[in-house]
């Protein structure tokens, strides 16, 4: 062993080495489970999936209103079809000896910005308003974020779809949300929020621009507390359902090594025409 | 275009292609989106997550008592810390800059035949000696499993527990899994030749070999219908919530490129000797 | 901290943990970097990207000839174009904000026992047949697994293909092998047993069934000395450039979330007709 | 069928499906595979895996001598051992049974914008400086970037190490651009920059901050003509080669699912103590 390698050792105590894997989340002795500090097996006989999924993102428990409308928003987005790329792609993966683990490490790992991150995105711009409101009036705080998004030509993450002229996902959803308004147990500020932003997208135009699913599970994730960040883990567990359910009806079938179109298909070949390797044969 | 591909697409329907990625899953029209046949504001409005998890692996709404036990299957299997290959890695990608869809990927990703596939593997067991019991008894069925995996020294998937001498989660689960079978929404197959085997295998030991958290779920998932291969998918819906309450845990810290083991503990190094490229400085 | 950790601490030793992460491959000290026991330094002045891989996966520095014969087996399997789904999905999830990184593990996720294995079946396959050949004829022993799989319906991996009748391939790289075998530099054992499977193969059909990319390349490896399991993983090196030249040409364009098919085109739906959730509105 | 589904068909061809997945890289009929229009054959005959990197995502093939310095970069990058995540991340998968090719979907999947994308945002960099560079001088050009970067508390992407305190791999490397500078086959513009970048950063430091590995390659990349992602990618293929190394060296031993630490050292807990869910009991 060299001297720095000694030295470094010398200098090292086991508790650099457990403090480095320190988490808040699991605490685990022999016989005994703690997840956020509760037994594992009082959370197995009285806890709902969505609240534990609460409670491990969280650190705490849910009221019993907001796991509802956790609940409800983890429902709406399991799946809109295989024309969706991580759809799509699991459903390949399904077909090339991956396992279903793979297939769907394929799926999640598709739910990038662009795909996966449209409600994270609106429940960004929904803070960024709310933050401005602070000084200012919410008619005015939405125009500007318009303008400014008209100005570089970017589109209002959480509104419009490119299928459906109004998402059916939508009005369920703030169905939902206004309900809990009513009986106060959220504010409806970013639900206020979002429609405002929906009915200045509309003003002027023949087509309304109604929110879509990011937008209205955006709505429901900013209600509930959740980081901007999360409202991408949440959408990627919910959508993990539907990766599962195609993944494993794919795998039901006999295809092997899948591919996007049907194999007597030919992709349309666009670059250069037939050469010669330089001083080939030579 | 060359001959083969005027031939190729002069025999191409466009029905060739929609039917490629034919579905019985997702149906969606314009303002509309059915899964399974259900309008999905109906499912938003009354369906619980693990309710819609069933309904979209299996095709059908589970009865209550049903979606109630998966619930309990998945709520247990969530977590088990930052020493499961799969949390860590997912740890150490949220470290890298490549999003929480890339960290959850990652440890999806991880959740193979060895780190995910015990579940699997005992459904598999338990439907072999429920095969073999329409033709003779119980125990010999289960007797002669473990003296094929006595033979050849393979381990009993589902039983044992590397850290737990019992694993806290195997009381409530099969507790759950027997409240069911007496009041009869289960038929409780499953239970008793896991039971059998548990019995059988502490027979002559010092001490017992308990089923753990992959057999009892195994049972739960068995009597629930579910084939096997669906247990590994059910198995990483629910580690998911694991990995992405890790992975969020871990980005908020300000780590970098987290490797393994903390920076000043270099590895024991174990190849050749320091030496020379052959013809080197010639 | 609970009795348990207390005890794991004091009977663990700083060496368990940096013995935890033993390799053979690189050696670290400041200032210093070793490769399988050569200074980084020296192998950058004069070693090749193939010998690197070599030496890298196996150990030690190949003779010239036999990188080179590795570098034309890693030239030819780089690419056959977007049907392929580890192409198809790296395509896909290059639209999905997910950066090259994400896009080039989702294309190398998909090479699995399916779509990634048949070179390295068809070298255990041959080592099977070089094993029997031991104590009996070339013949005989190509005769009996080619009767082995006929029984079982199997396909014989490393033979035939879907598109080509007779893969482009297959002739250079056997030419390549066939020159090392007359030079002396590999044995061509495995060149005589793939050869004697493919005249075998032919045999009393109308269309003889070639060799394809995965059998000439599993000759090759397999001469080199490589172990089946690094087959695949020579391979994934090979593929991951067609991988890389399809994920950033589509990052060039403007498409986000490319699906499988057109957006005009939706898939075929199979399942149940439409339907009202049980109790739903009551 | 639905009218809208029959609309969407009627007024579709099959050229919108094979123009889906036009491509400029892959030309393939019966017998015939092309790549960027040079027939397969001739390129495993006389082309190099680094000529052939080269070929596949710029479209032609580079001179000798741009092909020996791509080629010392792609060595010179292979590995830094097991305490980078990628490489552990790999390792743990390859005990979790998930396949080589899982393992190294794994490793690259964690090479994102912190972990692999330093060389792709120097490569950024100095376009930056050769551009302001246009209308001013390059001492100039460089001390603004250097001001910006200090004035926002960022460090320079290719620049110093943690570990090393020079990378011994920079100077090999700068000797290889500077040879091909001095024989006029590349233009040295990158590496002046580059070296400018360097003396001003070491200005008025008691220790320099060398070029390290990503600042290096980045210069070699970027003097070649690649643009910045295609730095990142190039990098993947490199490191691609020690994630194969390690998960193979891994896979060979006997540990099955290897957390990051050894077994019997616990993790610190730091959440919540131990607590009653509420009505637990009731």
């Amino acid at each position: 062993m060299s001297a720095a390698r000694e030295k470094a050792l010398a200098q090292a105590s086991s508790s650099d080495v457990t403090d480095w894997w320190s988490t808040a989340i699991s605490d685990i002795e022999p016989g005994i489970i703690r997840l956020r500090g509760y037994p594992v097996e009082q959370l197995i006989a009285g806890t709902s999936f969505a609240q534990m999924i609460w409670l491990m993102v969280r650190g705490d428990l849910p009221a019993p209103e907001h796991a509802r409308l956790l609940e409800q928003a983890l429902v709406a987005a399991v799946d809109h079809g295989p024309q969706a790329p991580s759809i799509a792609a699991a459903r390949m993966a399904a077909t090339c000896g991956v396992g279903l683990h793979g297939s769907m490490s394929t799926g999640v790992g598709l739910l990038g910005d662009i795909h996966g991150g449209a409600g994270q995105q609106c429940m960004q711009l929904l803070d960024d308003i709310r933050t401005a409101t602070v000084a200012g009036d919410l008619e005015t705080a939405v125009a500007q974020q318009v303008a400014d998004h008209r100005a570089t030509g970017s589109y209002i993450p959480g509104f419009g779809h490119r299928f459906h002229a109004r998402d059916p996902r939508r009005d369920p959803l703030l169905t939902a949300v206004q309900q809990q308004v009513d009986t106060g147990t959220i504010s409806g500020d970013y639900l206020r929020i979002a429609e405002e932003l929906e009915r200045q997208l509309a003003s002027g135009r023949e087509r309304p621009v109604p929110m879509n699913i990011d937008g209205a599970t955006a709505v429901i994730y900013a209600e509930l507390g959740f980081a901007p960040e999360l409202g991408r883990g949440l959408f990627i567990l919910s959508r993990s359902v539907g990766i599962l359910a195609h993944a494993y009806e794919q795998s039901l079938e006999s295809q092997r090594n899948k591919g996007p179109i049907p194999r007597q298909w030919l992709w349309t070949y666009s670059g250069p025409a037939d050469r010669t390797v330089p001083h080939h044969g030579e």
